[in-house]
């Protein structure tokens, strides 16, 4: 190795002693030197001994400089050839990696942060995010397990992973589908951490890239992440209010042979259409006919607020065909993150291998809350509650859109967290959701949600998580934002209008 | 559509009265004509009142069957056009789907789900999982925090994600770090679900297929999987005793201009190694000049033998170049599930947005429960009762090694959780690995922790997980595994002697 050169007139003021520590003004001039560039990566710095003469400070001054500066990885001192600079301050411009140059494509897309991301101002009413509100999570119950728990705590808990999740949730999940009229044997279960990652998992295990996805249009957009993170193309099939029409996606398992068909049938999400009975009888048909295998996504099932849904298809699936999602986020609280995949036995092996190696296993500790929360007798009562205060807070969104933005136009949803809401015509998405938060409130803009194009005359509103007064509050806004933007396009228009009639 | 075939002479056998349930026996007749291939999909039934004549029983008995044999999905009635054969019974080897084969190739190694799986039998010795024992987590101070955060458990517990992760937690990693002469503020500390989802973030932030990716060889298999998941080539420098050799990585970064480069410099996975002061400098230079960002797994650094190994790499790290990556699954128990990347501040949002589409977030409670322990009086006991007891467990197994299997030789690793042994020459993992599994002792094989091609002629023994008697015993079956294949390798060779000398 070269020999660095030796910087003997070093640009350092002389320390003030009435300025603080004086080996602290070293440092700092030092640092300034590296980051204005006055002193570069691999030059060497004076002997301490010289630069305590050339400050008049003493030695030690400067020998704890240096090695503050060494401890940073800023200098770096070998016997016998001085003491070097090796970095540059985290703060230096020069010297600052471009790390969101380096980011992978997914990774950069600016929409995938928000999801799940809490207000940024708790003034703001985020009618974007998929969650109720902590009124309507179960705490006192979760509360009360978790004591039980805690009380007899053991080594259980914290062992290494047991394949495919904890037997006691796996068992338990098994009999809860039994009660809802599924039958899955607890050995076909795999438990997933939330019902993201079980769509990770899913297409980490089934998908190469290039493979083609079959999904309702609009769609849930942690199915379109995870799909187009395993390289896949998700190719789209419009819903109507009874879900995906089977001709139009017998059409597309022709045109497109998919690897997989995604579908929430039941309260989807953002539509809350329903797939009905017939439908689900025929797409299964189709599937089985062109043997592409369905996942089936029920996280609002039990979240109706008529009567309950129709079977999931996995209750009807006699060719093990379908595997099922389905999670606690739900049913009890997001915070859990526990879900299950309830899969034909021939799916389970690469389904396991890659929840395996997305992370190992899902918590002890989490799973054992939710097995008990899954077994416990007020978990009806609890679902009772929330059916009952989502419906009400539907019907309060549904009269305040009807009364303050009659212009928009939407179906009431039977169930779930969604309304689906089609803006006045000529207005789009990108001109509302900036002037929406401008008002103080969040939608979800319809074009993330559309596998394909399109979307631009939709938002998606969760009415979940707000107690009517905060929903009429955030109709409110979303009124005064679609005015506000109406008007901007109508300017726009009329401004623009004399040169289209010369064109 | 158009009318399917009816099939009026049905090959079902009159059920008998004795033989139990009639309407039991129309069903397992007609599943089993399914079955067969007499009954196929499309093909319609008699009416209920013509079958029932036919086998001599009452149509109510046959209309049960009919009702169970659809709630099953294997047929379908339409009002007016009859009922008609629409699937399969799930045991039906005609309907059966082909999973596997649709697996991804990832998914399908089979060598992905010994990660982490537990012993199949119990007699089984497992040294080739990376875990210790139940008698070295910390049950008796975990389960007390468990308690105290039962006893005020509240709603925050239970609350959807907060992107990074639970602001204490994270605090809190973050004066963990800097009790360990690493500087990283809570806002650059991303918590993960366990060290490998950390190593799948990583990938899914700043990988595309095709990138290279720079590793140790051999390396941690669970590295290994998550670049290879998101497409990445993974080229290995081969380590030495003190690690990397930063001439070679020089080579190597100049040659295939990695994205990345993966390290674990301190108590490597698999050989033990600790990267040397002089060699962590030199690196971090390296990768400043190559302007190649560093990822650096610190997962064994606290169980030192001897003295404390050299400080981390992030801890030297001025130019914002490493992120860091740590586990609570070898501070407290893998069952907890809780890790984190500590980064440069432009890394964390393409990580952060990885991680919320990977699961969201960690669980509240786990993270809760990490937080606590991280701070609790006792981690520093437990951290000296964990080297002790793995210094202890690894001095047993290098004296029964030396005593049993002199013909096998390895450097004694001064921390962590492995040794690696090289084999007799002429001895190879293929001959080894499946005996060593006959005699009840599971090793894992050099070449799965080889990027490229190599390895072969090592295995990777875990002593952290064993007390003295049981690793003795381990070691024992080992022997006789090394004396059986060898011989079986050593006949095969004069056997096929003569061929080679003819040639």
């Amino acid at each position: 190795m070269a020999r660095p050169p030796r910087t003997d007139d070093l640009p350092i003021p002389r320390p003030d002693p009435r300025s603080g520590r004086l080996s602290r003004q070293v440092v700092e001039a030092i640092e300034s030197g590296i980051r204005s560039g006055q002193l570069r990566v691999g030059q060497r710095l004076p002997a301490e001994r010289k630069l305590a003469t050339q400050l008049g400070v003493s030695r030690t001054t400067v020998t704890g400089a240096y090695q503050e500066l060494e401890a940073r990885g800023l200098l770096r001192g070998h016997v016998g050839r001085g003491t070097v600079v090796v970095g540059a301050p985290a703060d230096s411009a020069s010297a600052a990696f471009p790390w969101s140059q380096r980011a992978s494509s997914s990774a950069r897309q600016p929409w995938q942060l928000s999801l799940g991301t809490p207000a940024h101002r708790a003034d703001v009413i985020r009618f974007d995010v998929g969650w109720t509100d902590g009124s309507l999570y179960p705490v006192t119950e979760l509360n009360a397990i978790l004591r039980e728990i805690a009380a007899d705590a053991a080594l259980d808990l914290y062992r290494p992973p047991r394949p495919g999740g904890d037997p006691v949730l796996r068992e338990a999940v098994s009999r809860w589908l039994h009660s809802r009229g599924t039958e899955v044997p607890p050995e076909s279960i795999l438990i997933t951490t939330g019902g993201q990652q079980g769509l990770n998992v899913l297409a980490r295990a089934f998908l190469e890239p290039g493979d083609v996805v079959v999904t309702e249009s609009p769609t849930f957009i942690g199915a379109l992440v995870a799909f187009r993170w395993a390289g896949a193309d998700v190719i789209g099939v419009p819903v109507d209010h009874e879900g995906v029409p089977p001709d139009l996606l017998e059409e597309t398992l022709i045109r497109h042979r998919p690897k997989l068909i995604y579908l929430m049938p039941t309260f989807q999400n953002p539509t809350g259409a329903v797939l009905g009975r017939e439908r689900r009888r025929r797409i299964l048909d189709l599937a089985m006919r062109h043997r592409v295998p369905v996942i089936e996504s029920d996280l609002y099932g039990e979240i109706y607020f008529d009567e309950p849904p129709p079977p999931p298809l996995k209750a009807l699936d006699g060719a093990g065909l379908v595997i099922y999602q389905g999670s606690f986020s739900k049913l009890a609280a997001p915070g859990l993150r526990v879900g299950w995949l309830a899969a034909p036995p021939g799916a389970w092996p690469p389904l396991a291998a890659a929840k395996a190696f997305a992370d190992l296993h899902t918590p002890a500790l989490t799973q054992r809350l939710a097995a008990r929360f899954l077994e416990s007798p007020r978990l009806e009562g609890h679902l009772a509650t929330v059916r009952a205060e989502c419906r009400r807070r539907r019907d309060h969104l549904v009269s305040a859109l009807r009364r303050d933005i009659p212009r928009i136009s939407f179906r009431i949803p039977s169930g779930g967290y969604y309304l689906w809401a089609q803006l006045p015509p000529a207005l789009r998405t990108e001109d509302l959701v900036p002037a929406a938060a401008a008002h103080g409130v969040m939608v979800r803009p319809g074009p993330e949600m559309v596998p394909e194009r399109g979307g631009e005359g939709h938002v998606r509103l969760c009415f979940a998580g707000f107690e009517p007064a905060r929903l009429t509050e955030g109709v409110r806004r979303l009124a005064a934002a679609v005015e506000e933007a109406s008007q901007r396009v109508n300017g726009a228009r009329r401004e623009t209008a004399p040169t289209v009639s010369v064109v």
